[in-house]
């Protein structure tokens, strides 16, 4: 793999950016891949919204952000409306089943609409857990991250009491998949 | 006070929902007004937003929601383009400071822009506490709710190890409009 450019976007709460630092932190640990790994989040992304980047590549990242997007998560609208613009053709969208999609013809080939925010929810039964039902939908999506190394980071990142809440919502979104 | 419509509006996972149902809990207990509370997501609210609606009125309510909203939290640019053209003229605003206010003629005359997540983020140390700064916010700027009566509900409505960080946030907020 020469370079995998990952956006994960949404509004200011939603934990885009814990996602994008568990994902990148996993992918460190497994040893195969260089990985560099940004955030933003204030002025550039108006009322909180938020967005981290994670680059992997099998070679040097001389540059760690994104320049044109292979995988965007967009969480809300306007994140959607804000990121997609920068997404390759032939790369691929994970969204909320219910977000809006303004620009249809700027959608790449691969568009995965997932009740993200349901599935927290009424299933998990905490819409907090939204960012991880997404990241095991990714984990399942993306052939360069293991299972099992996601989990174990999750359980460190996380604070203590929530991390059976926070694996059940990732199992769920990583089942949405593969099942 | 006959009847006064408060929305608190968001993405999915920013907490309005509960700020909503913590701040009805809070004046129901206080026993001096009649309050509804009603709640929203879902395919009515895309991409996981949401809102919650708080009628508080000495008199008998006999319509539990929003009709013209006095009160507006709106948390995201999405929910203020939403819900602002639903805000009465003489009604109060409360958003981000960094929130895109893209219709200005629909303002109304009181406009309260504050660094919610900046707090969040930066003083309290935990984004998803946005939603208990707008709450310690709102609880400054009503006349008609108890401080010490809210800091009791939050206490009984969140995770018991993030009862310390949740009203450390509400005080943020409170105080930032108080001081």
């Amino acid at each position: 793999m020469d370079r995998y450019e990952i956006r994960l976007s949404g509004a200011g709460g939603q934990g885009a950016i814990l996602a994008g630092i568990i994902l990148a932190d996993a992918i460190t640990k497994a040893d195969k891949f260089n990985v560099a790994q940004t955030q933003s989040y204030g002025p550039e992304a108006r009322g909180g919204a938020s967005k981290a980047e994670v680059i992997v590549s099998e070679k040097v990242i001389a540059y760690p952000k994104v320049t044109k997007a292979d995988f965007l998560l967009a969480l809300t609208d306007s994140a959607l409306k804000k990121y997609l613009p920068d997404l390759k053709k032939t790369g691929s969208l994970l969204i909320d089943e219910e977000v809006f999609i303004q620009d249809k013809d700027l959608l790449p080939k691969e568009v995965i609409k997932i009740p993200i925010f349901k599935i927290a929810r009424d299933q998990v039964g905490k819409i907090i857990t939204a960012n991880m039902v997404a990241l095991g939908a990714m984990t399942a999506l993306f052939d360069f991250i293991d299972k099992g190394e996601i989990e174990k980071v999750i359980a460190k990142r996380v604070p203590t009491d929530t991390v059976e809440l926070n694996l059940e919502a990732f199992s769920a979104g990583y089942r949405f998949i593969v099942e």
